[in-house]
């Protein structure tokens, strides 16, 4: 039951955050989003997503947004690259590391990026070749790891294969996400103990919803396993899109006050962080999807 | 790490949880919360407070209470008896189970219970004395065993001779309540082990607020402390007095839905428990403070 001395946290709340968000967002309130955020400390921060604004106009501009933020040395800015089109965009706008999305149900497979599995994986092939070639990093994610919105719960057993290949096929490090929030701590642990015969804890992240109230039981638990890396999204931007009004992504405040008691390092200054939430929660006329920042307001 | 096969959970919505919320309620709606907590599988109801109404106008009517609701055999039907006046009201009214309440922090103890911490385990003397002659039940509650309000954190050191003193003095159970709910999991480990060591852990519950979004995890936490009774509130009732706005009580609904993911055994049917907490929501006109229960309604 050794706990890691530290943790690395992949800010998503530009990208899987507004992307989800209904109120559409300023490219310049994008670029003071991200600004904030590495001024808060945090060390890795997906900005945008390089895919058609017809699919998804919530990105547009991330190129723009990518050429106007301060990137600060040692801090990882990256994209998601759904295909080969979005990938040498990316490139060209000077991206350094991007991420491919596949899922462990093929009903969401389906449904969410319009092909099976394998087909998924397949297009990732070429992109992760280019990326090779162009000294271009890729981050794998494998959604619906515990349960799917259409499936049902899913095993463990069904998200090794997709874990597996994406970590064969090059990506250095594969996020697993509970992308509708419903796994409880032992089915993390169980999930972790599976995919870890296979692929190093080193290159493994935790994804996790806080729909039904569990993603720092299972980021503790998952720490507990070894797991050293997690996703989060600032003022849980995001929310659920399989449960509207109810919320979905983890925030990072309320991740960073349980390391932060755990005396686990995270370089991210809590107090910049909340400020960070609570303004863009004001640009979005939203409400603050961080206890820890509600808590700290309501004193 | 191996987790206890049944967890018993103390319901305290029906008294710290009503007792902290501004909207008052009726004698009716008091009992029809307790029958459908009842109907719904709890095995411990905290119903009421026997305290004049001068302080707690919320509790007034508890002696009616108790009178009117169904009491199932196998079912603990409690009371908070804060004095021996209180405690004889409460026997008066055929309470076989009074709880007591103190602090591990001076500055708490004297602004919530007008005393110091050992004027108040004093005056729960007579109280533990007139309840064994009379073959009623203690059990004790020490507040802010991780942080107070006005002091700060509070260190395990302080916890261990209050926590100590309610056991010596006869109550059949000491619960460790995260009043502020600013502990994390580390904390509580570290708790468990120190008060462990004097108070055996099968007479030790777990109380925490989830102000900071940190319960569920300190749950977890404690299960694998080798705790197993924990105190919640129904939809979250009470909310926290000390950062208004704020969140309060771990919802049972969400520590169920905890405890069925991890197979451990509570008796408790989630589905009429969600429909208990969401009709007694209603009543109050606020919102329900569980997120099982939030993300069962929209999905």
């Amino acid at each position: 039951m050794s706990l890691p001395e530290k943790v690395r946290l992949v800010e998503v709340g530009p990208r899987d955050g507004l992307q989800n968000e209904a109120q559409p967002i300023s490219v310049a309130d994008k670029v003071r989003l991200v600004d904030d955020l590495t001024a808060a400390g945090l060390a890795y921060i997906e900005v945008g997503s390089f895919v058609s604004p017809k699919w998804v106009p919530q990105m547009a501009g991330s190129a723009e947004v990518f050429a106007s933020i301060d990137q600060r040395p040692g801090v990882t800015y990256a994209a998601l690259a759904p295909n080969l089109r979005g990938f040498e965009d990316a490139a060209a706008a000077g991206v350094k590391e991007v991420a491919v999305f596949a899922a462990a149900s093929e009903a969401f497979s389906q449904r969410n990026i319009n092909c099976s599995i394998s087909q998924s994986l397949s297009r990732f092939e070429p992109i992760i070749e280019a990326a090779r070639a162009q000294g271009v990093r890729v981050r794998g994610y494998v959604s619906c790891v515990l349960g799917c919105p259409y499936e049902g719960p899913v095993r463990a057993e069904q998200v090794l294969p997709v874990a597996r290949a994406l970590h064969q096929m090059g990506c250095y490090e594969v996020s697993l996400g509970d992308t509708i929030g419903t796994g409880t701590a032992g089915d993390v642990r169980r999930l972790f103990e599976v995919i870890a015969a296979h692929v190093p804890r080193a290159q493994l992240a935790g994804h996790f919803h806080d729909t039904y109230g569990q993603a720092l039981a299972n980021v503790y638990a998952s720490l507990l396993e070894g797991i050293s890396t997690f996703d989060s999204s600032v003022a849980g931007l995001g929310g659920c899109p399989y449960a509207k009004g109810a919320t979905g992504n983890v925030a990072t405040e309320d991740v960073v006050y349980l390391l932060d008691g755990l005396g686990i390092e995270t370089g991210i200054d809590l107090e910049r962080l909340i400020e960070a939430g609570q303004r863009i929660s004001t640009v979005l006329g939203r409400a603050n999807g961080s206890r820890v920042a509600r808590a700290r307001q309501a004193r």
